[in-house]
């Protein structure tokens, strides 16, 4: 399968005609005065002993070996679209190669964020005036542009296990990524209470490995709802395959249109799509579709403060997509009569996941490759570094929220049979 | 010590001169027909399995000996103020004895859950218009109404090792008060994993129970403050005594005055009483006073959905409380660069806890009587059994929020070190 000529970011091409005329690639004389007066400013704001600068007339690989970590740029366009807006450029300056990186991409990285944690507070006034919630048919659309890309591609440094595209659980700090996908289903259906021949609807479903898992390990009976007509058509085959078919129903169709009653409802990474401006209507489907004693679990990245999106991850990789704070998460439940159980913060989880992602990744480059440009090899490696960097340096958050309807008496005293070995 | 002159709660003789004029104690007659048709339409909202109604012309103690409960309206003017706003009425009705009730006073509220179920919408609309925020002075004052009663009061009922008056956490459900206290107070200082010779403030610090508890069990120094002289006065007896006063500080002042820096920040049960537009300026001054790998926890009763404090308890109890939604909560931390890590919601705790103070007041409830007469003795009654049931029908939670600075990675990955028996 080679896919080298339409790169699904639609980064061919157009990385080298940006949106703005004149920011493109310049014609590149030697650096002026100007030129390296700029990107002296660039290079004052990290520090010298971690990442240094160079400009287009000097050799491309340099001599250190990556200590320190050495940024190149490789035109005057690049030069100035990193100082006018480098949230946005870096990203697609990357991706083409036009700036380039000899070392850890992430220290570069680790260095930004050090920069951005001096002043912030305008992006995040803004975040909440900029996130339009998607309808319908954006939801549509945006979830074919990251999802259907290739079940190939995601197999290749996704686990092995379940295909599991969301923060995995490291109950224990030397687990595998497998294990630790694997812990992560256990501890929600754990933290779900499921019981043997319960209905449980899952909403955003993935490649269904989620939703095979509870159909095997806990008896239960799962209908999940997906958009992405790949990750269906993915979910069915393997339905089939291990003879799930029968206790796993996967419906192609949005979340909006769930219906039925239920006694756990379930979302593993989907809400990051849904738009803070549908979280009370999706409260109201919730208390809908489930039965008195019924639980609920939604597991999502967050925020601590409002924020947009990183603008090269929103337009490149997911389009739509809104990590949502806490308190934002509520808007789901606190209207709709739903109470808050329990919420856990599992920010390191999806650091050290994203770590394990990006060594397969890597590992698995080549195959990459064959199947996509380098643009596209490049762009990824960007942003499974940049959402590592993210948890690592707490600007993302990961959510689990698990909560019952108002009132409800049949839950749990405490929390201690989550960590208890017997199950 | 003997109080009975001077009721605390200002009951005595208001009861019978009430706000509204014409509603009081009216000369009473047999009753009408227009009596007879109210106290039907009343007892229409109840099932009349469980609540019996009678008027002032039946005999004092109904032969049926509690079952069905009977609630007997003693005079015309109690039974207009039930019929024209119970939630605020019933409590002085019943503490004055003129609504007396055969049988468990629960079985009722129990029923009135039951109805207000069905229609409660336009109280929480309400409740954020109603809800001003205590300033200092008000602080003051209804810090005084509630905690300076009498620390000999508390002692009847409350547990003996570290007087809390507040939820606490069975982690076996055949825990004893004491044990369960013990227990909350173990759980709050393993999510905020104390070390020895850390510091620690304590904001709202009751009778110094749970300070000296983190001196002595966790070798931590405290500073706690609160503004109840009397709670103070005790705390630092206690302190003496426990040869613990090197170790821990009694401060009688407003948690708004609080300085210095420290290793952890931790509320319970002071948060009802901050006021929701104080919880900006809360969150700033808990910033402020936590080092970067601080941990903090705020342990408050809350809510699903916003609403008053029922009016009776408002004015006779906790004048100026507030119990806040989770959303509302976020207010402290989400502003102030502070991230959620873990939050508990304890209801059914804290119902078990008002279950083992409501019998211990029943067994002490002579020396109650000895202090404080006897329409105080019904009030108490009253707020403990309404409390009880608000948290058995899920109308009052109880949040433990645990939270750090955004971006610390000093934190414990999982929470299994709450749950494992070494400690």
């Amino acid at each position: 399968m080679s896919r080298s000529q339409s790169s699904p970011l639609g980064l061919s091409g157009r990385v080298s005609r940006p949106d703005r005329p004149g920011a493109g690639r310049l014609a590149t004389g030697q650096p002026t005065k100007l030129d390296r007066w700029l990107a002296g400013q660039l290079a004052q704001r990290f520090d010298a002993s971690r990442v240094h600068f160079t400009l287009w007339d000097e050799p491309e690989a340099p001599a250190n070996g990556g200590r320190p970590v050495t940024l190149r740029i490789g035109d005057r366009g690049a030069l100035y679209q990193l100082i006018t807006h480098p949230e946005m450029n870096f990203g697609d300056l990357y991706s083409s190669g036009r700036v380039a990186v000899d070392g850890d991409l992430r220290t570069v990285l680790d260095e930004a964020y050090r920069q951005a944690r001096q002043n912030t507070r305008p992006a995040r006034v803004l975040a909440r005036l900029r996130a339009r919630s998607p309808d319908l048919s954006d939801s549509r659309r945006n979830i074919h542009h990251h999802y259907d890309i290739g079940n190939e591609f995601y197999r290749l440094w996704l686990d092995r296990e379940a295909l599991q595209y969301t923060c995995a659980y490291y109950a224990d700090a030397s687990m595998t990524l497998e294990q630790a996908q694997l812990a992560k289903m256990h501890h929600v259906c754990r933290k779900l209470r499921l019981a043997p021949g319960e209905q449980v609807v899952e909403a955003g479903s993935g490649w269904g490995g989620f939703a095979l898992f509870m159909a095997r390990n806990y008896g239960v009976k799962v209908r999940s709802f997906n958009i992405s007509r790949e990750q269906i058509a993915w979910s069915r085959e393997w339905a089939k395959a291990r003879q799930l078919d029968g206790q796993v129903e996967f419906v192609e169709d949005d979340y909006r249109n769930l219906s039925g009653r239920y006694d756990a409802f379930v979302s593993v990474g989907m809400l990051e799509h849904v738009g803070h401006g549908n979280y009370r209507q999706l409260g109201a489907l919730i208390k809908r579709t489930l039965r008195p004693d019924g639980r609920g679990l939604v597991h999502s990245i967050g925020r601590d403060q409002p924020e947009p999106l990183n603008p090269w991850i929103a337009r490149r990789i997911f389009p739509g997509a809104y990590p949502p704070t806490l308190r934002e998460m509520l808007e789901i439940f606190e209207p709709n009569g739903l109470s808050v159980l329990d919420v856990e913060n599992l920010r390191l989880h999806y650091a050290r996941t994203l770590e394990h992602w990006l060594e397969r990744y890597e590992e698995n480059v080549d195959a990459v490759r064959s199947m996509f440009d380098s643009d596209f090899v490049r762009a990824w490696r960007f942003y499974l570094s940049g959402s590592n960097r993210a948890f690592v340096h707490g600007s993302m958050q990961l959510f689990q929220v698990l909560f019952s309807h108002s009132g409800t008496n049949t839950i749990p005293r405490t929390r201690a049979h989550l960590y208890s070995s017997g199950g």
